[in-house]
């Protein structure tokens, strides 16, 4: 059996023990020689399931992607400099959807800032604005001799405690809190010296978990107002499946008084919700939307992508909004209430049991004209042209069962919020900050986790995140599916849209980009569709077999795109 | 003729109004809604060049090789959310490399930040820790109505003041500094109405340079200890061209007590100048070196590449280090003892008459050893094989006159010191932070001011940076030239060499990918070469006609060329 071996400095050695001990077994690394003792540490562990990832970019989304899956931090090890800059849009991205990653970022030792050596910048502390725990380590001098000097032998041992107790910190709060946090770790030369043993033995510190309650008189008062309200909206934004249980999702469904509102990244499924919010809500009268405006809102889940509805409740304000989740509370509506605390089935059985019934007819009375806009919705769907709208009814529908769906920025997963999708899809989206920046490195670490996955990408988000295919990681099950209208399709149905060239070229950003060209360079299979019967052909093609990634690129017509979108939501009226 | 339309926001037009005062006419523009206030203001502007760049990534550094080679501010327009965090990379560059950018961040108004809103994120002072000034613009409700409330009328004029002197401030800063500053500017819709005459006309404050002078007592100090020194050696890092005058080159070349050492980014060439630092103090004996240690260092320009030279210097200190720059000092040797402010050409003038001439061997001595290391230099390259080095002396040799020559991080900028360069180039490399992750976005920038353009990179760093390419204004004779060695070859010369798994995997991070793909891709004539023949052959097709943009890569043998390049050093001893 190999030797483990271990990097010769006492700090490495703490932080990949640490993470041992704190379960952090994914680690992605990104070549570099100052962080040598990170990689060699990690590398040489039995255990720990490293990734070589050239981009930072990319390596970062890549993590954000695993950590996503397994809901436990991920790891990013680079080098020092403008290396660790690249990890800042994935990091502000896990930051607003609470996704935990340990970004480990080797340093010089603090006296080489600012003085003019290479690959260096001022890395203390800087993801200030979004990140949970900034963690600023000394760095030790490691030689051969003993130390005699006490007072150097002290201030190592200081240096020691310090970085045991700020990795412990670090790394705690990204589980506790769900969230990026940054290490940095400077680190004298030489970097590459290994030994057999450890030389430290750090000293773990718990995470904790805090135990949060409703206070007795507000569980009382939220009783009474839920047992007496005719009007309750339940609206679940971004939310991993599992989360709720079955049981609380039966016993709302059931409720007269009770209308769930779920996006398609709610991953719940139910017949009697309202699942395609903005088909709903477009087009209704102001009459209608009073007769909508809940009295009580309980919101779940982290954003919510639907425009609509969020215009709705800052005007038809519900008297009471009410957000559960055991971490934040944004207050979207600008009305909120309460922020309970809680994880939804914690709450949710502390609370329903205590509420008492009412009568009501405002589920009934929206699922229906819910049902009315369902067969309007496929009226309209039969008869248009071969457009992005098309395009998406034919995907939802030939897309296997059982298939984690990613979903990249915008138009995408706007389009996705119009249909009815299978019960058995999970469904993901970057909607923290929302960005084109990292939807397909961010699907395939998801992948590695979650198995046979299609990401679903419009062209822009997709050449955007072009080096995401440069992985050695991409499982051979892996589907990418390009919408390419040539541009940002987005623009045309914002309310700027002019048919000039300053349109074109710096809102629509038009081009002639295929993805054949990327498929070659990386190993993917590729297809291509230009019509509906080639979609639904190549649809088939695309999951014939799982031997290698493939990628189908559906080519729709530019300018038919918003008119068909457009029509489709004054179909409503 | 069209009539020139502006936006409807009267600080979009404050801000395209104040950048046209202070004659910054590069706008580098990426897709979004939210910006569109300055994306119509500035493309509507007839005197504006708008480039639009998808990847914001790409676009910063775009950005950076114009302003690199303008030396005046180039802007940058995004969008609100991670899109900004992409600017990053670029921006730590240009704060080391002080090169004005100017960073226009829109935004949401800041009671909608982190309340759940879509592409939203904290982005007041994001760049804390790089950036020369950070402005964060109030934004306006622009109304059809006119205000008749005084107070409402009077929070708007404060507004426009405010925002009017934080933009005057931050581009003045830009200029005076030379380096990157923020200006957030937040947004309320609608963001796409224009109007066909300003309604703001906002005041200029001009641009101040302050005057800087040399204390009298000090002056007589350097001036007697210069004329008394045996042993000056001058050092000159990152410089552009014509920075300093012929006139002070030819006299310092003359002086047989000052030693100039350049490098190959100090664009300054002289016969009696030690052009190839590293060749000469390679294998130099403890003796020799006490023989090279100046006692005046002064030191000019940007980053210094050569390790070899910084650790010399800092084990041989001089008793007095000036650096000479009207911005910065670092004290790059720990022995700085006078920060010169004031631009080369001024100190020389102001301060060489003065001095007084002393006989010494300093000169001569090293630059009959730099001869003789010229001579062993030629007698290795005629011996070796096909390698990294060998084909470095190809390509230099090749290159016809004239050409700007952009090197990417890292081994290609360290292989280009070891060779003597025609004194027609001009060269350029992103040494503020010596990352690997914008060199061929700088480049491109660079060629579409400076002309024909050769980029020489590594593999890493190209594919790295393969967003590059989806630019639509790349001049059709740029030229790029890889050297692919199928992974980070630097890590083969480091320290931690070991031809093992773990080693290929996270530190040389071997691969198998050729540019041949992204060049179909994007339109560029491919070549490709594997021997020294076919190199010589091929670079004559390169340079043959400028139709198209063309890029030769060329394949050099992984395990072989550390080792020809270890050898070289030896060979000097």
């Amino acid at each position: 059996m190999k030797t483990r071996l271990y990097s010769k400095i006492p700090l490495a050695q703490t932080i990949v023990s640490l993470c041992e001990a704190k379960d952090i077994y994914h680690i992605v690394i990104s070549p570099g020689s100052r962080n040598a003792p990170l990689t060699i540490g990690f590398s040489e562990h039995p255990d720990m399931k490293c990734y070589s990832i050239v981009d930072e970019r990319c390596a970062a989304f890549f993590a954000l992607g695993i950590a996503q899956q397994i809901k436990k931090p991920v790891a990013l090890v680079c080098t020092s400099g403008s290396a660790l800059l690249n990890y800042y849009p994935a990091i502000s991205e896990a930051f607003y959807s609470d996704i935990p990653l340990v970004v480990l970022s080797a340093d010089r030792p603090i006296e080489r800032i600012d003085i003019g050596d290479g690959q260096t910048i001022r890395q203390k502390n800087v993801f200030e604005n979004h990140i949970l725990y900034s963690a600023n380590l000394y760095s030790e001098i490691v030689t051969e001799k003993k130390i005699d000097d006490i007072k150097v032998q002290q201030k190592q041992h200081e240096a020691q405690k310090h970085n045991e107790r700020e990795i412990n910190l670090a790394l705690n709060k990204a589980i506790e809190q769900k969230g990026p946090v940054h290490i940095n770790v400077p680190f004298y030369e030489p970097l590459y010296d290994k030994i057999t043993k450890p030389s430290v033995f750090p000293k773990n510190i718990p995470v904790e978990y805090p135990e949060h309650h409703i206070a007795k008189n507000v569980h009382l008062e939220m009783v009474d107002l839920w047992s007496t309200s005719k009007r309750k909206m339940i609206l679940i934004g971004v939310n991993s499946p599992e989360v709720v249980d079955l049981e609380w999702i039966e016993l709302l469904a059931k409720d007269p008084s009770v209308l769930v509102l779920t996006e398609t990244t709610s991953n719940i499924y139910h017949s009697s919700h309202i699942n395609c919010i903005d088909q709903l809500i477009t087009s209704l009268s102001a009459e209608e939307f009073e007769e909508l405006q809940p009295d009580v809102l309980l919101t779940i889940g982290g954003m919510v992508v639907s425009k609509r509805i969020k215009a709705f409740l800052r005007k038809y304000q519900p008297q009471s909004h009410w957000h559960v989740d055991d971490k934040k509370a944004f207050d979207t509506y600008f009305c909120l209430t309460e922020h309970i605390k809680l994880k939804p089935n914690s709450f949710f059985k502390d609370f329903l049991p205590d509420t008492l019934p009412i009568k009501s007819t405002y589920k009934s009375k929206w699922i229906s004209i819910r049902d009315q806009r369902r067969d309007k919705h496929k009226i309209y769907l039969n008869d248009i042209v071969f457009s992005d709208l098309k395009v998406f009814e034919t995907l939802f529908s030939e897309i296997p069962e059982n298939q984690m769906i990613q979903l990249s920025n915008s138009s995408t997963v706007r389009y996705a919020q119009l249909f009815s999708l299978k019960p058995s899809f999970k469904v993901f989206c970057n909607r923290g900050t929302s960005g084109i920046d990292g939807s397909t490195s961010t699907a395939i670490g998801a992948s590695l986790i979650s198995g046979a996955t299609t990401l679903i990408s419009g062209d822009l988000s997709f050449f955007y995140d072009s080096n995401a295919l440069w992985n050695n990681y991409i499982p051979s099950n892996f589907k990418i599916i390009i919408i390419n209208n040539q541009g940002g399709g987005i623009f045309r149905i914002l309310p700027g849209k002019e048919e000039n060239t300053n349109f074109s070229t710096y809102f629509e950003t038009t081009h002639n980009l295929t993805a054949i060209h990327l498929c070659k360079m990386y190993g993917f299979k590729y297809h291509s569709a230009s019509d509906n019967e080639e979609v639904r052909e190549k649809m088939q093609l695309l999951y014939q077999n799982n031997n290698v990634p493939q990628l189908l690129e559906i080519f729709t017509p530019r300018k038919e795109n918003d008119s068909t979108l457009i029509d489709y939501f004054k179909h409503f009226i």
